[in-house]
């Protein structure tokens, strides 16, 4: 447990998985890639956190539908999301009858559900557990931020949250990609006040996790194909970059951010980058996972950094807390 | 693995507690156990919010200090609150450079955080981990329910939230009282939609769960010194009572229920008894784990319940989904 690292012993395997995105995603550079696009962003429900919570559900089930698995398979579902006492993800489980841990972390979420459904497979514990995780940019922005009819000014550093949700199935079975460890984060909190700058403020959290888990693995970045961070966007990313290099650590042929992977930023208008869980949940879920299940990438990092802030800790003057959590995952051939 | 149930093969140790709480908990029926009173509302800090995560903060300090032991020895630390977005846990936990899990699971925290401890610890993921939650009067009425200042009258079914937190250092080492199992919680909800009758709406969660993990386990009601259940006060402990006994199983000699302990509703004008995170939290560290260490009890079962509501759902007509994590502890005895 150098560092806190965590090792799978038994190495569970990633069954399945699904990201399913909206409209304006579905423009983005990523867009070929998610399972299905939703143009409507109410998901035929009455309000917006209705919505989030159906894209949630409707995610976890076309995972199950890819690997043919009956939800009654699923001994549990570990998941969180952004909304005030997480309401997406436990109403969206409401209906499952399955076991249920409710996790926040903010938009580290997708990697922290991740790891602790290995933990629980791996430590046998239970045979197949689903990580699942969205955000939704309507209800992000009316809770975080202002009412979408005011049509407040973006800053140059702000990130847009994107409505999407990723889910993955862990199974003790043996097969592939396979979760090979990883890393809990620490909370890092260098004192960035500024709520439309996530980036920076979770820079620091992602650089800790990084750091700590090369040294703990004795490993180097060009052991992977990619360490990939969760939403630090196009601000976020140069200052991990640098932070690292600081530290003797060159990341930067390596490093991919799903944040700045998600849009166009000139096309689109969305500044610093994609943010929310769902953006690099949707990411993982739709890019990553089939390069390592067809053997285009041999390992990876998944380092989903998550910013602990909340409306009222901003307005109480209150710097902004991050956290990233990490977890190894390794391809088809490795 | 059969109906969910966690067995813990290395029987995971509790190496130390705490329990702090509010001026009010302290005039109720559990005040003479607990570690700390606190009589400042504010704990020294400028508003509720960092009171609260100051007795947090306080609390798990204090657990290693009766351990003797220094806050670097812990891997990790469990912990989550009723506030938005976990902030009073993860500002808390911002000062230690621990590795830290952020859960949500309302009133439940306190059985999903020991849960989870047991898990990294029994799994070898971790020696040490701290399972820590809060709950604080003022916070959680601005938040969940009016101005304080309003004085809005109180319905006869309405619980008090409790000012308290409870902290638990799990080790792997082999040491008393022991962690034997658990369950994880399934989210039932039964259409109960009013946010004042929290007793009614979680009771059906707790019966589930308490279902499911003696039927689980193959035992009785009688092999245990107490069945404890969160919060479900006044009016939720005789509806989960009933709801057993229609499934053939009479818990009544052994249970107790932490909402209903809290205060002396008379008395206090505490209704139908005490709610919070910190409530459960509180009394497992101050009277139950006392009596396992002191053999007084040999087993028990400890079964947080949790309400997943917030403030915005009631507003949109939702019901209320709820959950009830299990924990078994068994005592220097067994």
């Amino acid at each position: 447990m150098e560092n806190s690292i965590i090792v799978f012993r038994n190495r569970p395997s990633i069954r399945s998985y699904a990201a399913i995105a909206g409209k304006k995603e579905s423009e983005g550079k990523m867009g070929q890639y998610f399972d299905k696009i939703e143009e409507d962003a109410f998901f035929g429900q009455k309000n917006w956190e209705q919505a989030e919570s159906e894209m949630q559900s409707q995610t976890l089930n076309l995972a199950l539908e890819k690997a043919g698995m009956p939800l009654k398979e699923i001994d549990c579902i570990t998941a969180g999301d952004l909304i005030n006492q997480c309401t997406v993800s436990t109403f969206a489980a409401r209906g499952t009858d399955v076991p249920f841990l409710g996790m926040y972390g903010a938009c580290s979420t997708m990697a922290e559900t991740l790891l602790t459904a290995g933990i629980l497979t791996d430590g046998g514990y239970c045979q197949n557990v689903a990580a699942v995780t969205s955000s939704h940019f309507s209800t992000a922005e009316r809770q975080f931020r202002f009412p979408l009819s005011y049509g407040g000014q973006r800053t140059p550093t702000a990130q847009w949250t994107c409505t999407a949700s990723g889910a993955v199935v862990v199974s003790a079975e043996t097969n592939s990609p396979r979760l090979e460890g990883g890393c809990i984060g620490r909370i890092c909190d260098l004192g960035v006040k500024d709520a439309t700058n996530m980036g920076a403020a979770m820079s620091p959290a992602a650089a800790d996790t990084i750091y700590r888990y090369l040294t703990g693995t004795h490993t180097t970045p060009e052991h992977y194909d990619a360490i990939i961070t969760g939403d630090l966007g196009n601000i976020g990313s140069p200052l991990l970059i640098e932070l690292l290099l600081k530290q003797g650590i060159n990341i930067s042929a390596v490093h991919r951010d799903c944040g700045a992977m998600m849009f166009d930023e000139e096309q689109q208008d969305t500044h610093a980058g994609g943010s929310g869980c769902g953006c690099s949940a949707s990411i993982l879920c739709a890019y990553f996972l089939p390069k390592l299940k067809d053997g285009t990438m041999k390992r990876v990092l998944f380092c989903a950094t998550g910013a602990l802030l909340s409306a009222m800790s901003s307005q109480q003057g209150e710097t902004i807390p991050a956290i990233c959590h990490l977890v190894e995952i390794s391809g088809s051939m490795a």
